[in-house]
């Protein structure tokens, strides 16, 4: 580099990021898995270590009923605006792990990539906003602006704690902007606000045929199959045309506006890459008569995520097995509730059981989506800082992922929320050789210290 | 007892008998899974000595490709028919572990039953042979009969070691008949003889939609779902009215006489028994048109008896999967052939394969059905001895499990098999609380007796 901006990185920071991230990322924060409740532990204290070595106030581990969450402030510019941060420490499980080029909790540099489980979701992302506050702090001993740092471990779970925590302590997490990075750019080098976000619901659907499993030679051609009876109500959930058949599903959805779609279709999307690279499929499927961006970002979609039932170990066992199981997720979007979806979906599948099988469904996760409207100061602050750094505007998208906790952010603080994704499409977020572009950490950092300077009221 | 039989099991000898068998139901024979390969040595060792012990020569355990053989013969009447007992020292899996009421492996008496896994398939049933030939050598030096013993370790996986050495060595094996009791009575106190055996087609079905798992949020809308993909192949194999539909899959079922149809409709049948008490499901299912009776012992059926695929831990995890799994099998009836019927399955498997997925079907064992003449004097001896037990006459029926060998014995060794069911319809075949009712091995080891006497052939 011959010119080089006051923010950018010299060599030692970047080998500092590298150190810091890398320890962060060595922690197997998984919080799915109950087995790994000290790493929980480990990595909350670790995140709360970094603030307070930063110089935040009140940095602290708060206990939860399930995993803590991580508070720290620093609120010394009475006059200026406060940006609430937020971001998760938990991470996916890693399995298959025999899929993994270098092992997930062992973080590797490669291609100018660092490979970890939590490179990009999110924990290589919340520490951008760590390291740049703690650059700050240290170059200059002040802040543009206050900042509040709320952040949790259980976004891949059900992130039940902080729900319960920001509707208790609303009154002393006053904000005026929330600030999260767990999203893509929406291209290498494309700055990208998001701001909307798909809200997710999880199920899981037990099918039960019998008291218990029969003999497949003695009882074929008579006894229920649990797993026939789960596979009918699958299939039937979807159609030959990609729709899904809930009842009512698609009556409270909102079409994006014209202007919109208008702005999706321009973007630089190559299909064919997104198929076989991204996904390494065949064909692509979804709802017929919407393009990919529609029908990922602004239409609702079902999946099954995990089944299970019977025998399933090597060679063959002959039985008719009396349960299975499923866990079906929807992605749900704008003005979609997710307690009305819920309730649609578990009737229609009680409908779907066939004669010989009962069923029941069980709620793991309900979040609500989110839409943010993009012309506002603090949103233009955010698309000049991006400007700035990627030395192009910024575009505005949406996401098919959900982060649940931006809607109660919106409805309990009144604060709109920042989406500035640092991710690259191809991260393999919750898949094998998770990674996040190490340019991208960097620029970051950059292009936050920005948007915090940009936040700052000039009397 | 007031009267009793001059075969009649003394209580001392009652209490060998569960010493013995339980000696050798302790045994994890389990052949399906590998870790069990020293305990499969151990009782293929078990049952040499035993039948050495007896008296029995060339007693020994032959190695092969897969779990040992086990053979010895008593050849020392030389005008009289040779009989081959065969059976199996191998055991189903007993998972689900935690829904035996006593541990799988410790067998227990209870209400006049020995429960283990192996109790009735087929450990205690081939006890009882093994046990009648050494009662009759202590008591009186001779056996009316020629016999030989053949005993398999992988009856519950592929069958392949057997079929290989029965292929090779028929030479060797020269028989008048084969014995097996490895099926059930129809009912409490009704002598049974089986003259009917279903095919078994066993396969393990992979559906692949990616390289990779990707995020279900991110790609929901847009990227093939593995198990999406194998539920709607699966949901298509049967129909609404419980049809078969791989094309030409009921071409060549041969449809039972009429006086056999008219045999089994008067049996005593208790449907809502058979559904409440046996499978403990609230229906029944099946192709449409045919008694329950017909639809297990003459019609061919289908069942997945086992699934997997995507997270199937603890709480959510926001995946499309990329892999899906199902072991699927088919029991078969005269005249389909196994090896057209799987061709035809593949086919259809295939064409059925959504846009966006890919199939493969792998064939885990494949067995022909068999049926069996019961006019010959033979059957006629089997059908005296029973009723001279049991009090009553015996009934000629089918079964809907399969027992391969069965027909490579018809085929190679050109011998009619006897098939003497000691098991009752309620014994929790490959299921947990597996049972052997104690009664039916005492007076199997008494029909037993009788028919090898019955045998003798007098000068």
């Amino acid at each position: 580099m011959t010119t080089r901006a006051n923010d950018d990185l010299t060599g030692d920071e970047q080998q500092e990021v590298l150190a810091e991230l890398g320890e962060f990322l060595r922690i197997p924060s998984i919080s799915t898995l109950s087995e790994h409740r000290p790493d929980m532990e480990r990595a909350a204290t670790w995140v709360a270590e970094f603030l307070r070595r930063a110089g935040l106030d009140h940095a602290r581990v708060i206990p939860t009923n399930g995993h803590p969450l991580v508070y720290a402030d620093w609120l010394h510019a009475p006059d200026q605006p406060t940006i609430l941060i937020y971001g998760h420490y938990d991470v996916q499980p890693p399995d298959p792990l025999d899929a993994w080029q270098s092992p997930p909790f062992e973080p590797t540099v490669r291609d100018g990539n660092l490979y970890a489980r939590g490179a990009a979701d999110d924990k290589g992302q919340v520490f951008i906003h760590m390291k740049t506050v703690a650059r700050l702090l240290r170059d200059g001993g002040t802040l543009p602006v206050n900042v509040r740092f709320l952040i949790e471990g259980e976004e891949e779970t059900s992130g039940k704690s902080i729900e319960e925590y920001v509707q208790a302590h609303a009154d002393e997490l006053g904000c005026d902007a929330v600030l999260i990075s767990d999203s893509p750019m929406f291209a290498p080098g494309q700055p990208t606000i998001g701001v909307g976000l798909r809200g997710a619901l999880f199920t899981e659907v037990t099918v039960t045929t019998g008291r218990h499993d029969v003999h497949s030679g003695l009882y074929g051609g008579a006894a229920p199959n649990a797993i026939h009876a789960l596979c009918r109500i699958i299939d039937a959930l979807i159609d030959a045309e990609g729709r899904i058949t809930i009842p009512g599903y698609y009556d409270q959805v909102r079409m994006p506006s014209d202007a919109e779609r208008a702005q999706w279709a321009a973007l630089p999307f190559d299909e064919t890459a997104y198929r076989e690279q991204e996904i390494g499929a065949s064909a692509l499927v979804g709802e017929a008569g919407f393009p990919v961006l529609e029908r990922t970002w602004a239409r609702p979609t079902l999946d099954v995520n995990g089944i299970w039932g019977g025998f399933t170990g090597e060679g063959s066992k002959a039985i008719i097995p009396a349960q299975a199981r499923a866990k079906i997720s929807m992605r749900l979007v704008p003005d979609q509730d997710p307690n009305q979806v819920l309730a649609a979906f578990t009737r229609y599948v009680e409908q779907l059981c066939p004669a010989g099988a009962s069923v029941t469904v069980r709620a793991l996760t309900i979040g609500a989506p989110v839409l943010v409207d993009p012309n506002t100061p603090i949103m233009q602050a955010a698309s000049e800082a991006l400007r700035a750094v990627f030395g192009k505007p910024a575009v505005y998208t949406r996401m098919g992922g959900s982060i649940p906790i931006v809607s109660l952010f919106m409805e309990r603080l009144h604060a709109p929320t920042v989406m500035l994704g640092f991710g690259l499409p191809d991260d393999n977020l919750h898949a094998p050789n998770e990674k996040m572009h190490l340019a991208n950490i960097y620029d970051g950092i950059r292009a936050t210290t920005l948007f915090l300077r940009r936040l700052h009221r000039r009397a």
